[in-house]
């Protein structure tokens, strides 16, 4: 699998992430097992963590029990799912039954919780090895929590799925879930050169979970590898289902073979004005040497249509900005209200903004991006795809959760996003983002995959 | 206030109900006061709540000092909303701070919450007067509680609003919100005699409560008197909010003016196939009064499109009982698993139905429904509103849910719906139900509010 060879690339420190996927065939004739798989995640996790900090929650007992129940269902020949015996990590806003469910918040220092949230529950039915919980931001917002990049430990890992970029990319677990409003999901994967896939939206129930934005909130797969990624994704989209008035995903369930793009739509996005001139020439070089493998590539200025998207996607900030405000009024303003020295200042923020909210300007916001996405939908015929980027830059030190400029476009269209660890900069991982259209999840990884295999032929 | 008189039409052993929005001029004069209003409430429930047992919990003294305050903001001439001082009562299934939210379950019999809901936190801010929570079936499906109907206690109350329909039709409460999937607000109102609106999909935030198939569940109002039916949803609707990605009602805030429709297309569904002659014969007459007083009504025969919509309200069955169990899986197939001694029959039924659920059949379900919805659209400029039954008979004996037929096709039409107790069934309350268009809620209220007086002003 080319793919997983990625992340060695950039940071010499690393080795290769773990591929799970790939290893299942030798679950199933006997040469390898689940509970031999989950200990090198043990041990990477013992050499890492104590730096990485990227677990609110470890579980390595009941992990070995469960890696014991599958190896033996391997062993039998009767496997529960082509997820039966991944070990992976839940982002701290979901429910797992026994543990606490944080937020990130002091506020939730003390939420032990018996049930589920939607997606854990299935993963467990299919035998998925529940391995932890990961650091998120306060609520899924931007005050950070103690994770630091897997690459450099004086770098952000991003949010707010810090823990979940930070875990995979460290090589600590294969798979983690993350929640994207703002990029929440590619951004971490980008900074800590993971693979991400932030579906269409609703494409994963996301119940159980923290409400942040729910109406333009995805539940996301980290992944060490673009195999692992898809087949999460999709398992997941099939079985625990998509968000309540929202179909699951179509297409196969394991990875799609690549495709190769006939006509690609770059985009500049509000990001690329932010972006500096070393970033941007490493990106442009990218996307030279796609259309050296003879991808045609579309700019703004070829196309009016697509000016008119990236005038859209200029827009997309302000009203990105109202839904999450109007949205997140409660629980935030009564979090605020109740414990006002127990909320960061940027929750105070957002409480103190969520009550001058008017639900016109909401209606409005909500009619603004029914357009956008039309707008979007209507250059499926022209397009195969959209490419950008998920950072203006390698992950900063410190540890903000990063600039969210480039994760806010795909987020409101509801269109799948994919971060590809294909670039570097200052020897860290840059996450190359293509996006899709509505549903059609299936299809962008197939030319994801793609461009994986394309960038490896071209520089190997 | 016509519509305060309704109540007492049909069962002289029970007062008219108590109507606070016609109340809140005294409290700005200083003739009475929110304290006074609520006394009478706690009086009722002396008298009734030990028979109708609408309430799993009730807090008195909390409510005395809410409304205390309540009148103190009125004598000083700043009260915070319409709703300020008005006495409240929430189906069981939403969260109140320092309350036990039991969903009607043994499994959450020590379910204590911290947290208020979206709709209890915002309604307090407004001033409203937290009186108690009330009776649902378990998990709002059809498992009843012990709650009897306020007319008569030998008969159901309906379900799975059960509380809440009794404890406005008897009295104890001016207002209390229901949820519905299947007709659980508009029938319980219907049995016991209230007012209530079902309103337009996701017009009132459902967050802290239970999922119960989020994506056509509704949150909805039950009022002793249209007027506080009307106040109370159009005030959550816009200050609460909506469920996230839904625009919150547009209108006016006070009971809108009766307004004669033109053109009312009346319905079978597929209830009146179910319907005994003696009920159906109080409908034609009820009909045939409208249509006495120059409302043109139109049903099946007179128009293909009608005829098509009446075949429609026939399949609603199946794919609402598809839709349902299929966004219930998760948690009632957790809930099952977990602890099967603790789900009555109807939940272990639901759980294993969940579990032979596909994807793609809820997928089709979901796309059944959008063309439903499209068609009953299209029908919008040639009937003003649908007129039919909320119930096949009066509420019959035990404590069954009632017959579910007549409330399953708004709800998947997200349409607003009233119920209006117009008539009388073997000296119980009899509810016709008024069926609008999608976000037109106060257009349908208007419409309901000229039923209500053409009712009266025909029989006075």
């Amino acid at each position: 699998m080319p793919e997983v060879k990625t992340a060695t690339k950039y940071a010499p420190s690393l080795d290769g992430l773990p591929c799970f996927s790939a290893d299942v065939p030798k679950f199933l004739s006997g040469e390898d097992t689940p509970r031999n798989w989950l200990e090198s995640c043990i041990e990477t996790i013992s050499a890492r963590e104590k730096d990485v900090r990227a677990f609110t929650h470890l579980d390595v007992d009941g992990a070995r029990k469960a890696a014991d129940a599958s190896s033996r269902r391997y062993k039998d020949g009767r496997p529960l799912s082509p997820l039966d015996g991944m070990p992976v990590a839940f982002k701290d806003v979901f429910d797992m039954a026994g543990t606490n469910t944080g937020h990130g918040s002091p506020l939730f220092a003390d939420n032990h919780t018996k049930w589920d949230a939607a997606s854990v529950w299935h993963m467990r039915q299919g035998g998925a090895v529940m391995l932890g919980k990961t650091v998120t931001t306060e609520f899924a917002f931007s005050t950070p929590g103690p994770t630091r990049n897997a690459w450099d430990l004086e770098r952000t890992p991003g949010g707010s799925s810090s823990g979940s970029g930070a875990a995979v990319g460290a090589g600590m677990v294969p798979v983690a879930t993350g929640t994207q409003v703002r990029g929440s999901v590619v951004r971490p994967a980008a900074f800590n050169g993971a693979y991400a896939l932030k579906p269409s939206q609703g494409a994963i129930n996301t119940l159980g979970g923290f409400p942040s934005a729910p109406s333009i909130n995805h539940l996301g797969i980290i992944a060490g590898s673009l195999s692992d990624m898809w087949i999460t994704a999709y398992w997941m989209s099939r079985n625990v289902g998509g968000d309540p008035g929202h179909p699951s995903l179509v297409g196969e369930p394991g990875l799609p073979a690549a495709r190769k793009p006939t006509r690609i739509a770059r985009l500049d996005t509000a990001g690329w004005a932010e972006t500096p001139d070393d970033v941007r020439a490493i990106f442009n070089d990218f996307v030279d040497r796609m259309a050296s493998r003879g991808v045609e590539i579309v700019g703004r200025g070829d196309d009016p249509e697509l000016e008119a998207l990236e005038r859209d996607l200029i827009e997309t900030r302000s009203v990105i900005d109202l839904i999450l405000t109007y949205e997140g009024r409660w629980p935030l303003m009564m979090y605020a209200q109740a414990a006002p020295d127990l909320v960061g200042e940027r929750i105070a923020d957002r409480a103190r903004a969520g009550a001058e909210c008017s639900p016109d300007d909401y209606a409005r916001a909500l009619e603004w991006a029914d357009g956008f996405r039309a707008r979007h939908m209507a250059l499926s015929a022209k397009y195969d795809a959209f490419v950008t980027l998920n950072q203006i830059a390698a992950a900063p030190k410190g540890i903000p959760v990063g600039n969210v400029v480039y994760g806010e476009g795909a987020t409101l269209l509801r269109a799948p996003a994919l971060n590809l660890p294909l670039l570097a900069h200052e020897d860290m991982p840059l996450g190359v983002q293509l996006i899709g259209y509505y549903r059609r999840d299936c299809d962008l990884t197939a030319l994801g995959h793609w461009m994986v295999d394309a960038t490896f032929r071209a520089e190997n």
